[in-house]
């Protein structure tokens, strides 16, 4: 029996076993997938008919595969169909578009985290929200039990397209619906313009949750290389004609993860080269409030013809209050808001309303000027420490939180990444951002999230490693 | 051949596929818009039908235009693929699944919504509500700032699984993701289990919005009658063989809309079909504190193995405080996270703090007591004010605010709610809960929306008017 050949059957057995469930996990075997028949799979691993079937059984009884009667077996149905990310620890597990999110959510209290997408606690204001949220538990209306209108709360709306009016976007309160976050409103986006497997167009390098956001919609994501001045044109213009994507999701003024501005002779290119291919862009400009000067934007240009226009405050206010808007032509809205009641019913009224109050009474305002002040600040003091560890930033942005940068040659960011949250620290590595995993040697940086020099001391030890490994 | 006269089929195929572009650039023929008949474009063109059938075909290859079957060609692009609801007025508007919704989020507080899903605003601990929000504002901690963890608020998730337990349903806290609401709680388990074409079991009626939910996901969606003592085991038993369903939802107790609660014995037979035929279950018991006995649940009896529990406290204690949960299998736990990051990144702490605080402090538990007295004295009222108008309850409910009623013979409730809206008042009409379209005359009343005198004048009127033209 060729079994006894290679060292009896119950190694083989197992052999045969984790040779499927790695098919499966790299899904080969997609979930629901029918498997070889036991006398094909037989000949295949040149193993016995038995052995096939006590391998089989084995996975049956694990649940990772299912007997159907009659009918061969399955790939198991359980297995969920869209697995974001890997279950299975892996050594690139560092390059998943989640690795950042769930690392900076799940990091305790003591963990440095340069690498994290928000503003430490102490930087919020704090006093302000109390306030807000003092003056909501007076309110005499029906604020603290209801839901909010589909549209929600109209003041802030109206107040909303006040705002983006200073910045050049024409639009009126009934073009914006509240959403919980930004993401949300990318979210609803996706579901209502694209199909599943149809192309999206993003930035490369990008905000990784785009990527992880598309990946749920089942697109197929297409990145265009990003220069100091916003994203290729040329690359952009072929990408148009040879993907035809649906969808184009940008940030245009201090661009995850690089902070760099799109140019205003970028901005019509893209618009004319949108146009000629009837492209929709999402705008996506949550860190408008953190710009010193107001960089151009693409729903100014356009009028909200093609492009739609993102906000939140969950970076500039408090991610404890969920609220962040759309705005976008007036004959989308009622789809978004079908949508979004189908999807997560009514929207509470607790955030919209913690904000609007915030926007009054000059909070906001004031919070914001001293956090650009304290921002350009931790940038110097961030540029300045990377500076003897070999790090250098690919532009020196002008506002924001975040710093693109090079690391020393042969240094792999992820491998950092990795290192570093071995000792308790949460880097970003650069090919999170990327789609074509062209950013290996590049990690973004949160400035305000730097202030701590164990981060430096830990870094330039990993960095200096690594290049001497790699030189050696 | 008439093509022949003009110059070659080839070139007459170009030549219509040029005007073809042409008047979608000019938006003759707009984005969504709908393609002139084979046979009417190619009179129009003078042209063989053959002919059209190739132009077409090229611009389809093109993206400029799409195939739908059985329903004609479209012009491809800005068109929002997926509306769930038809954007011009009909004439059966009322049957849309989102109609009541839309309806009662958008009434203005003078309207009556006898038709609405939740309780009105006088109902709900407003002074508890306000007691939580200033112990929120007075917390030294981050829970004003910063985003939640991935699982959500820890003491929580502790509480809701003792709260579990009690209804006989084992679950560690880990087992748990708090989520926005019940609605976000399903949509992230569709997003996890089920692709577009899969077949999905709901109850034939079932909440509305599940019809819509899950029109948002592509699934196929196939209703089993549902009886007084839950879904009919020989129908749902003959669905799974037939269909194949990757997933059943339903309420085990309190039923919307019907009020009708599961009993042990169809619960067993459901949960052997479940297993025979690997059907997961999303049991969304979210009126589970509105029971004055518990029934049986399915998650009490499956032990979470195929049986994911949801619950929320949108209907109980605020709509405006957003806090609903999941309770599965802990290894879906991490997909769900990832899925819910990537879709609408963290979540906000104040929702939580909020329910926390009044689960603990013994608010949640006077006011559900005092809710479920109210409620059971409004259900005899409304009873009472029904029964002259020839308005029959289908069963008498144990408990919450649902009464699922026949109206007399020949009278559409879909009319009646659309005449009903020209009045003022919100009612919901059986066929919005009904996948088959077979509850043209049932109605569900919620009974604490039905303190208003007038929804009865009102209703007795329409009532007699159509059950005369109906007879005459």
């Amino acid at each position: 029996m060729d079994d006894g050949l290679i060292g009896g059957s119950g190694t083989l057995v197992s052999r045969v076993a984790n040779d499927i469930r790695q098919r499966i996990a790299a899904r080969t075997l997609a979930p629901g997938a029918r498997l070889p028949s036991i006398r094909s799979f037989a000949k295949t691993m040149a193993a016995s008919k038995s052995t096939i079937v006590e391998a089989y059984d084995r996975l049956v009884a694990e649940g990772v595969i299912q007997s159907r009667r009659g009918s061969g077996f399955y790939v198991a149905g359980r297995m969920p169909p869209l697995a974001l990310a890997e279950i299975e620890p892996r050594p690139d597990r560092a390059i998943d578009p989640l690795w950042v999110s769930r690392s900076s959510l799940d990091a305790s209290d003591g963990m440095a985290k340069p690498g994290c997408g928000w503003l430490p606690s102490s930087w919020m204001p704090e006093a302000g929200i109390r306030r807000a949220l003092r003056a909501l538990a007076r309110r005499q209306d029906n604020s603290l039990t209801d839901y909010a209108s589909p549209l929600g709360l109209k003041p802030l709306r109206q107040l909303l397209a006040r705002r983006m009016a200073e910045h050049g976007v024409e639009v009126m309160p009934d073009q914006i619906m509240l959403t919980e976050s930004g993401t949300q409103a990318v979210d609803l986006l996706c579901r209502f313009l694209i199909e599943p497997g149809d192309a999206v167009m993003v930035d490369d390098p990008c905000y990784f949750n785009f990527h992880a956001l598309l990946k749920a919609h089942r697109a197929k994501i297409i990145g265009v290389p990003y220069t100091r001045n916003g994203p290729d044109p040329e690359l952009f213009g072929k990408i148009l004609s040879q993907h035809r994507p649906r969808l184009y999701i940008t940030n245009s003024a201090l661009h995850n993860p690089t902070g760099a501005v799109l140019s205003s002779v970028v901005a019509h290119r893209l618009l004319k080269l949108a146009e000629q291919h009837d492209l929709t862009i999402i705008e996506d400009d949550i860190f408008a409030d953190f710009e010193h000067q107001p960089a151009p934007r693409l729903a100014a240009f356009d009028g909200l013809d093609r492009v739609i226009h993102i906000g939140s405050f969950s970076k500039s206010l408090s991610a404890s209050i969920r609220c962040g808007f759309v705005a976008t032509r007036r004959e989308w809205i009622d789809g978004l808001v079908d949508l979004r009641i189908a999807t997560s019913f009514g929207s509470g009224r607790i955030g919209s309303e913690v904000v609007l109050s915030m926007l009054k009474d000059g909070t906001y305002r004031k919070h914001m000027d001293s956090l650009r002040t304290r921002l350009a600040r931790s940038m110097g003091d961030t540029i300045a420490r990377l500076k003897p560890l070999g790090i250098v930033p690919w532009i020196q942005p002008r506002g924001g939180m975040f710093l693109w940068c090079k690391l020393p040659d042969g240094v792999d960011a992820a491998r950092i990444a990795q290192l570093g949250l071995e000792e308790g620290i949460v880097f970003a590595p650069g090919n999170v951002f990327s789609q074509a995993q062209a950013a290996h040697s590049y990690m973004r940086f949160n400035v305000a999230q730097c202030n701590n020099p164990h981060i430096f001391e830990v870094l330039g030890r990993l960095v200096a490693d690594q290049a001497a490994s790699a030189s050696s």
